[in-house]
């Protein structure tokens, strides 16, 4: 018999993304196997988080700062803004240290299907932001689905009358790509858009 | 950039089984946009869990109570002791509904290449338990594998000089197994232990 205190811990733990209740049941029994390296320091570490870490006015992303590191930063391009969907694109970007202007994370995507309209996301705030701030370039960012492009292209619009260029990732071969291994749709714009070598 | 205290949580979640650095990171970002609903309760119900939690003295479960809600049970079949590999294998067991016995949970198999011997499993308070109680028949509920079946036999042999018979579960075809998509040896051992329909 499961007792009810283990059931509800994993019940909850079975509300992570990613974790059934196979593996919440995984995940509860070896936190309980390592409770003082790991389950205390993980209880503490999350209330923690859940108190310092908010949501930065400026671009959403999120951060124990208020600004956020990223809209804090004076060293940065302000006339370079790019549109995100999600903070963990933020931080991939990030990662990769080849983007020195600024972010502005979406929430999400509009969609139809799930009623989400631009309210729901941070558009009209996007907007206001370029508008009155020191903005030439708004690069997209977006993920290549319907969705994502969608909403590309609805921003663009909403954009059309200000003066900033509107630009979006390059699409093709990605880097260690093997051709015979790419999708039709990958492939065909990759060719459409070759270059000069 | 991800600040430090998110890079923390992050890599506190990526050591739970079966995280790895991209679910840590997604875990922890639907957890920070669920503070209420989910991020506090579960800090809460991990240190409450950790503290209330213990390990049964008896048979090794994890219960809120101690000796836990199985041990604890008069009503259940005191001559038939159910021995198995990890309390996810008790609780499986116990779902299912169909034993009435108790439990002694081995915390793990013998294995010579991690260097886990008889002394680190429970195997010494087992022969224990059969020799000082009421137990006449020991079922062994362990893994099919061959750190389990080592395992089996090796507790077979300690209780070889008791007085209690020593069995283990059938093995054969799944309940809803299609045949054609049986391994070798699973066939091999259903055809060898076929019985009279």
């Amino acid at each position: 018999m499961i007792g009810t205190e283990i059931e509800h811990l994993i019940k909850m733990l079975s509300r992570l993304p990613g974790l059934g209740p196979r593996s919440a049941r995984r995940v509860a029994l070896h936190l309980l196997k390592n409770r003082e390296s790991l389950m205390l320091p993980l209880a503490q570490g999350l209330a923690r988080a859940a108190e310092v870490i908010e949501e930065c006015p400026s671009c959403h992303n999120l951060d124990t700062v208020k600004p956020c590191s990223v809209c804090a930063n004076p060293a940065r391009d302000a006339t370079l803004l790019c549109v995100v969907e999600d903070i963990s694109d933020l931080w991939a970007i990030e990662k990769t240290g080849s983007f020195r202007g600024y972010y502005h994370v979406l929430g999400g995507t509009l969609s139809a299907l799930d009623g989400i309209g631009p309210e729901d996301l941070s558009i009209p705030h996007l907007v206001r932001r370029v508008r009155d701030g020191a903005v030439k370039e708004v690069i997209m960012a977006l993920n290549v689905t319907i969705d994502g492009q969608t909403t590309a292209h609805y921003i663009a619009d909403c954009l059309a009358a200000l003066p900033v260029s509107v630009t979006q990732l390059a699409h093709g071969v990605p880097i260690g790509g093997q051709i015979d291994y790419l999708d039709d749709g990958t492939l065909a714009t990759a060719l459409k858009s070759r270059k000069a070598v």
